[in-house]
């Protein structure tokens, strides 16, 4: 492939492009209306505009950017992630377009995206599942005596249930036939159906993934583990690898389960496994996300794979350059997702025109964004600002510099999840490794982030004023305060 | 230490500063009035205006910088590098103020200070010097008995000499008395003295540098080298880790004489044992330099390791948390010093407004620069902009990022080294390992860099006029030439 079309927008298009410029590959651009001045068109050798700002008629319009690919010569398409990432129907129109796709085959991604054909194919390989009832039962005895074998706590849901309706946590056996009853007679009111599920409820969730690496010569390694378990609005916002809590030999097991799953459909590219780990360390499949995952970055800095690169040379039909045992963790990787939103207020996206924007430097950091001072967050997409990525010897030090790049990042004009970043880094549950998927619900609310503002000009006028009485002429005196945005602490100034 | 001055100016007092800050450390800046927006002024928690620009009344005001300590409260002195950094008096001083200097001791700076010291210091440890005659030498025959033993090509020096006068060197043997009786009387008439000296000519030097960190226990380690041969008026500017050319063998062979080197002034803190390395893979010892050098972050790449907060550390008393046998060796990194230069007119210095200054980003760059777009590059000090450190699992990817990198950066108002960088980087003597002090010399001239025009307008009227052709309304037709200053690749709009 001499040259490739990016199907996205935003930080993850800039990112696919910078592998690609490094392969000595030209990249094709596509736009919204919306866009047209974004980074990622500047970045390209070429952009071609596909359509209005609604992501229907354009960024989701497959044959627009199949025409964009004819019209360029782009003989591949990066997808990047959301979008059309996951979609094997337009997988299927590039390969009949005569175009490559850099991802899985139509195929893993149909059989995949489906929850149950995706289980389907992970029991083949004995891959562990949240325990419970294959079928739906309404026999309160029977589902007593499976629920003991499961194991309490267990949920019960309606099997026409959805969101959440007919759900019932059961912490014990002595509760467990009232309980039951109550759920069957609901689900028979709600859905004029009785029957239910039956599974374990796993009461302190971990959400931990596996980057898996497959070939088109049936090599497949994983890449270790990303731990994703502090999310707002169950979606992820600080990501790490390694995980703090996995051991090496449950490391080793989780891989082995994830190179199972993608093995089972001949999986190509990158892809990731999905698991929970509740408080015992077991761990259940959830799910295959088959395209590249918004927190990779954090897998790159400890294994020194650049997973873009990866991708394409196995679209070009290249081996894998490793084997499972050439893979290493080095140091320590923490994510924080810098989204325009307003965690004083639930998280609420809050768009609007970055009036300050400067981004941390230095050892250990990395910053993949897709916006410059002056810029207008659009209201069409994912409210996403920026990716910061900060690398450390060890997960202490990876955290300490998130802090400091942290305080180094300079926004205004919106609100952003930098400070909610920095209240989980200097929160003792974080630090301690010892969190769950309900982080935000535990320990965090807007009060949380109301700090002291500290007295400045006191601090300064008691400083002047000591500075005064030494005199001497050795030390210009000079008392004054810098007003920074982010670097509030930059204030006194002799 | 809770608090540290940072005796320095520009990316480096940042560099410290952030390293601190990620310590919990407090910082102090010190800043002459040209200074007096820079960033490491904006970064530090407090600063202090100790005079005016030119560096003896600030800068290198020792007494000034001391003051300043005291006015804040600092209790630790960063010097950075070059200004005081490897000033044994200086050193003196901090200690007799009862402040901690974050280097090595005053004594092991005033002898590796001194090339003569120096050199008798490491002649313990029996390292390899350069062979020559130890002494002054006049008499022709006892010279050629002498040379012969050395081995050609040598090198005859005046005793009396300096800057090159009376330097011959002869190929070989047979030309020997002949050269030698020219050299003697030449060094008679010139200086009144026909004494000289005899040493191995290197042909082909390669500049190989070893990083050592001491700590108070007595604690010597090495972190592998950094091969820094590409000058300009014999100056580093492109320096990378590990070098191209080592084998496994010659560098812990080195790695051994540098640490002994140090030991041999029981040597506290990060220091740099600098060597040539001749054509065959002998090595001979040239000096260290007792402080942090510009260079540095190709070896915090390789390794993991902060070396400015092992500094901090050790001149706290801290053991080093780590043996030789725990450093490895992960990866390659390659650095390009940005200077404000002109390399199409000899490198000479190019002062002026940064106009445009936006930097690059993403996976395996790192950027320690000290300056923002509308700044002016000040002429009092050294003309670095920055420092651009690019990592890869391999050296082909470091320098395939080295180039997007440079391609990424955008600097308009000023000439910079981007584009010898970018020469060097593409340059097939580079490419292959195979260069030495003399690339520039020998590869370089103003030509080098006069590339060719793409006709960008004639590009960009044909594809239009193929789009008109092709009509249809899934592509939005907007033939468009983006015009960025670097990004010039990126032409092409539709």
């Amino acid at each position: 492939m001499n040259k490739i079309l990016i199907a996205n927008r935003g930080e993850i298009a800039l990112r696919i492009m910078r592998s690609a410029k490094e392969m000595g590959i030209k990249t094709v651009a596509v736009f919204s209306e919306a866009d047209r001045n974004a980074l990622h068109v500047r970045y390209a050798d070429e952009a071609v505009c596909i359509g209005p700002a609604p992501s229907s008629q354009s960024y989701l319009a497959g044959s627009k950017i199949i025409d964009a690919c004819k019209l360029t010569g782009a003989e591949g398409i990066h997808p990047g992630y959301g979008f059309l990432s996951e979609n094997a129907v337009f997988a299927q129109q590039v390969a009949d377009a005569g175009l490559i796709l850099i991802g899985p085959s139509p195929k893993a991604m149909e059989v995949m995206g489906n929850k149950l054909s995706a289980k389907a194919a992970a029991l083949k390989y004995n891959i562990p599942m949240v325990p419970g009832t294959e079928e739906a039962i309404e026999n309160v005895e029977e589902a007593k005596l499976r629920a003991i074998e499961v194991g309490f706590p267990i949920l019960i849901k309606a099997a026409a249930g959805g969101g959440g309706k007919g759900m019932r946590i059961v912490e014990n056996v002595a509760d467990f036939e009232e309980q039951m009853q109550l759920a069957v007679s609901e689900a028979t009111s709600a859905f004029g159906d009785g029957a239910v599920f039956i599974e374990r409820y796993v009461t302190s969730p971990r959400h931990i993934e596996i980057q898996v690496l497959g070939d088109q010569h049936g090599n497949i390694v994983h890449l270790f583990e990303r731990d994703c378990s502090v999310q707002r609005r169950h979606q992820k916002v600080i990501e790490e690898a390694p995980s703090f809590i996995l051991t090496e030999e449950i490391r080793a097991k989780m891989g082995k389960c994830a190179v199972d799953v993608a093995r089972s459909v001949n999986y190509t590219g990158a892809g990731t496994v999905e698991f929970i780990l509740d408080e015992n360390l077991d761990f259940f499949f959830l799910e295959m996300n088959t395209r590249l995952q918004v927190e990779h970055p954090v897998t790159e800095f400890i294994t020194g794979i650049d997973l873009v690169k990866e991708q394409i040379k196995i679209a070009r039909g290249e081996k894998l350059s490793f084997k499972q045992e050439d893979l290493k963790i080095n140091g320590h990787a923490v994510e924080l997702r810098v989204y325009a939103e307003d965690p004083n207020n639930n998280f609420l996206p809050d768009i609007g025109k970055l009036q300050t924007y400067k981004t941390p430097k230095g050892i250990g950091v990395r910053v993949d964004d897709g916006f410059e001072e002056g810029m207008e967050i659009p209201i069409y997409y994912d409210p996403m600002i920026a990716k910061l990525i900060t690398y450390g010897k060890d997960r202490s030090e990876a955290i300490e510099r998130m802090i400091r790049a942290i305080d180094e990042y300079e926004i205004t004009g919106i609100q952003t999840t930098l400070s909610f970043g920095k209240f989980v880094m200097q929160h003792k549950a974080f630090i301690s490794g010892n969190f769950n998927t309900h982080f935000v619900n535990l320990h965090f609310n807007a009060e949380s982030l109301v700090v002291e503002e500290e007295p400045e000009a006191l601090i300064a006028a008691v400083i002047a004023a000591r500075l005064f009485e030494k005199g001497g002429d050795a030390v210009v005196l000079e008392p004054s305060i810098a007003n920074n945005s982010n670097w509030k602490k930059n204030r006194l100034k002799y």
